[in-house]
């Protein structure tokens, strides 16, 4: 059943009428424009003469909550027709207060197709002081039966809209409420939507100092700064290395092209909309801002003459793209004007289509294990039956569909298919990701493409001696490197993973007599003597030593601070290991350990704390 | 004595000389325009009725030698004033060819200064045939005494050059020359120059598959091939290592910013010339293309308010930018449009400005060592006394040139003072690299900057709570990634360290059945398994182990070819070392070794082989 045809859906309606109900009896002559129910809740349109607060939405939940208790029926009356509706919208609904408030429900009237039935919902009731309350609305229904099960909701925020959308209209009040069916359903979602506040990646890429955006740069274009640009680098790293295992070989190709390089791939033709404004310099030449990778790693393709047997050439970039989103729809990590895809592009013969593809799939399989990412739905998108808008045989849509289905069974994987969803130039695999707070995230792709080898007339020699048209894959596992990094921040609330984080271990020494001890411990778990001044307080130690220099990013926090002090904002920077070293640590050759998670972890040994920290199930 | 004033100067000069005299007899009528002394030799512009080719140089040359031989003293002639310079031109010059062939020298008389001497040179000789020869040219001198000192010279190439450089004048043909004093010195020439052609950079990188240009992306934007991208990457690795532990920190910002950036840097003004064509989008935003990461990085400093107890901050990038060369004037990697500069940008506090200088500099003589680069001038560019674009305090300045010379003395190193070439915001220190054909390569440069601190009112807390403003040390000690590969490619001949080769070792097996030990050496020399196929034939082995995995680049080449032409195209690719292996190695547990420098080393065990090579000293 889909969330349209559901109660809960319904019982959001009907609470969105309790609201309008409301709302008309404390802000007389208020003109209610529309009220749906709408995923997480519903809203109501409205202009009043005296303006709606925040601090406001208290007293209307209050009102409602009254409202509710008298159980009003709810209660489907059909307009014999358009001249009994008008009637009933400007006598009934308008509740005495004058035929200018039904200005808005005259219009939706009007909007009605001829010949469509016309429904109002009408609620009333008597409070124990005998007033009468009535609320009856323009409605194509569905509701509940009754107000008095309208019991679990709250009024959630207010926002300006304008009538019908169109900025040339007035300016409404919209005012946003949610719903449910139990207590607890509600105290989840409203708890949910604290968490989602608190591991907004836009506040926490700020207090964990990942990114900012600047006015003077611009929006939409992100400016890393030293933890989030070592995030981007252990990422990096991680996917290189996997990479370079499974034989792809990496390129660098510019930022910018001719546009004679998309005129030849099409998207100057498909994907203008979402291109930068182009370049024109005095010698007649056009550059573009590269939206794509993909025609670059076609000419370096295209650069040699290939044999089968040097396919499947998998080339992979970090490569930076530049999209052109409407300012308005920017959203911090998660729409952006700049981003670096982690890209590649595959160039296999048909008889290699399916196992290149199981591969691709198997290294994104790999890539969310390491990122602890275990919930995700794959959907698989194919040619719409009814369309005649993609390009390439019958045979190869065929082949190209069976090759992902076998490699999805192959890998033991659960996917939908999405008939309609595939390109027009071949199907793909999605990767959608389901986050700690239950929220889907659309990331890596794999696509089948037979359209740009064909277009740039790429060739092998087969094992015939004859030249074939080679088939490409395009890919991405985390889709972008942005997007994953913004996913992720919220996905662990900032505390990443130890591999990930930024900062591995913050040392603290007590006091000043305890810093040359703090950076020996240091220089042993990074692998070099820290950068630093060397103050005159300082001991110097002899060097420690652990069996094999694990290379961890370690800090040192050496500066004049309460031991508290240090170890609050170390927890605020979610740093996974705290090494507190004071005069017992540094007679006894132990450090004291924390840990973000568990606290005070007691006195170890270096060698102890590198076992326990460098074991990922620890 | 500059090399205007040297003898060789004079020489070259007077090879010129002779050339036009053996070209004015094999081609009559011939018009004769300028013919100067050049840094590697001479060329002389003349304009002929029949067109002079390549192959007509070697008549031209023993023309020459034969009008050498007559050993013909050249006498300065002067003129007794303009009248009669005009007469000596058309009368004497042209040789009974018609005053027609006085065309530019008539020009170039017209063109000498109201009140300057006007002296010609004058060459006269007899051969054994009885035959007279003569050569006069309104020419500025000095010669030398007699055309028999002309004895080492050669003639190279011919291009077109327009008249006086105008492209709106006749094209002539301009033929270049070069002479010596003595026959090692041109022979030394010769072979430089060939050893020059072979170590082209844009010649091996086609053939090494470092990178391609591609006319779809435009010109000065290179792709870099997996090999190629392979070479950046280890660059790029051990320069990020050695900056980590030196307390750089990494950020990434975009490769477009709003013009906004650009007009509070002033680089709007002082550098529009080198920049991409703005682009401008719907919504009135310019963005542009960044020629520089500078403004970038500040913003990253500017986003935090800073203490003294902050400083240094060092913010590093592998930052891609844009500069817009003239198409002309682009040269394989030394002159590119897009170009990966190893950016980094210091701030400090003026007592910091030394140690810190010395720390960048420190930087460079380590990177340099990395590369084998160990001839190098140092060159200190200060303030012209003469100049007022100078921005900043004297103050600033004297501290700031004593800082690098100090910084100099303190590292030992030998520099030469430059005056006048200093920025206009801070003084420089550049390193000029001579290479292994003692060509000068301008690469990293260190600058020091008031005025974008001052532009964009930078600020740190100092120790008396004072807000008092930083100053910025700009650095790059590759200068790009382009232009050291450029360098590095010519210096090594392709022949790249073991460190940095692209492909470290290239395993050979002679046939099928030697696939399988083949791999298990890559698996432990990589420390992963080959991605390959796996054939049929090849024989599965007990995996090959070494004590520690030292995780090289490794290639297997498993075609069925000849060990000969194997051995070939690895030698052709310059792949360090090579092993071989066959039935005796499979059977021994050993391989066979071959050295790009010492060809077969014989057969040894795997722990041997990695101990050799492993060995930077080997």
């Amino acid at each position: 059943m889909s969330y349209e045809e559901s109660y809960l859906y319904r019982l959001r309606h009907s609470a969105a009428h309790l609201m309008a109900q409301a709302i008309t009896e404390l802000y007389p002559g208020v003109k209610l424009a529309i009220g749906p129910p709408i995923e997480n809740g519903f809203y109501y349109d409205v202009e009043t003469t005296t303006s709606i607060r925040e601090e406001d939405l208290k007293k209307i939940e209050q009102r409602m909550r009254e409202l509710a208790k008298l159980n009003q029926p709810i209660v489907a009356v059909s307009a014999k027709d358009r001249e009994d509706a008008r009637r009933i919208i400007l006598e009934e609904t308008t509740l005495g207060s004058g035929p200018e408030v039904a200005e808005y429900k005259l219009q939706l009237l009007d909007a009605i197709p001829e010949g469509d039935p016309i429904t109002f919902y009408d609620q009333q009731g008597t409070d124990k002081q005998g007033n009468a309350h009535r609320f009856i609305d323009l409605c194509r229904g569905p509701h509940v039966e009754a107000t008095g099960e309208i019991k679990h909701f709250q009024l959630m925020s207010i926002a300006g809209a304008y009538w019908r959308g169109d900025v040339k209209n007035k300016q409404l009040t919209r005012i946003y409420g949610t719903a449910f069916e139990t207590k607890d359903d509600l105290h989840q979602y409203l708890h949910n939507l604290e968490e989602a506040k608190k591991r907004d990646h836009r506040k926490l890429g700020r207090e964990l100092g990942l990114f900012i955006f600047s006015d003077k740069v611009g929006p939409g274009l992100p400016l890393w700064l030293p933890k989030g640009a070592t995030l981007r680098e252990t990422l990096n790293d991680f996917l290189r290395d996997e990479q370079r295992r499974r034989g792809y070989l990496p390129v660098v190709t510019p930022n910018i092209a001719s546009q004679r390089l998309y005129e030849k791939s099409g998207h100057i033709l498909t994907y203008r909309d979402k291109m930068f404004p182009f370049m024109q310099d005095d010698e007649n030449e056009v550059f573009i801002l590269k939206p794509m990778n993909c025609p670059f790693h076609i000419e370096i393709y295209a650069s040699d003459l290939r044999s089968y047997r040097d396919l499947p050439v998998r080339l992979a970039e970090f490569g930076t793209v530049y999209r052109y989103e409407q300012s308005g729809e920017l959203a911090g990590m998660l729409r952006v004007r700049g981003f670096t895809q982690d890209d590649a592009h595959l160039f296999v013969t048909p008889s290699q289509l399916g196992d290149e593809f199981k591969g691709v799939v198997d290294l994104m399989m790999v890539v969310l294990r390491q990122l602890g990412l275990s919930e995700y739905r794959v959907r698989v998108g194919t040619r719409d039956p009814e369309s005649t808008k993609y390009v390439g045989s019958d045979e190869n849509w065929v082949a190209a569909e069976k090759a992902i289905v076998d490699a999805c069974n192959d890998l033991g994987l659960e996917f939908e298919v999405s008939p309609g969803d595939a390109a027009f130039y071949g199907p793909k695999l999605d990767l959608i990701i389901k986050d700690a707070l239950g929220r889907e995230w659309q990331m890596g792709t794999v696509q089948v493409d037979y359209n740009l080898p064909e277009r740039f007339e790429l060739e092998y020699v087969g094992e015939d001696g004859q030249r074939h048209r080679p088939i490409m894959i395009h890919r991405a596992p985390f889709g972008s490197l942005e997007r994953m990094i913004g996913l992720l921040t919220e996905q662990y609330a900032g505390a990443f993973p130890f591999w990930l984080a930024p900062v591995q271990v913050n040392i603290l020494p007590i006091a000043d007599r305890h810093n040359g001890y703090a950076y020996a411990i240091a220089e042993a778990l990074q692998g070099f003597v820290p950068a630093r001044e060397v103050t005159e307080d300082e001991l110097e130690f002899a060097p420690v030593t652990v069996e094999s220099v694990p290379k961890w990013r370690v800090e040192v926090d050496a500066r004049r601070e309460t031991l508290g002090k240090k170890i609050r904002e170390s927890q605020k920077q979610k740093v996974p290991y705290m090494i507190v070293v004071g005069d017992q640590d540094v007679e006894n050759g132990t450090i004291s350990v924390r840990s973000r998670e568990d606290g005070d972890l007691g006195a170890m040994t270096l060698a102890e704390f590198v076992a326990k920290a460098g074991d990922p199930n620890a």
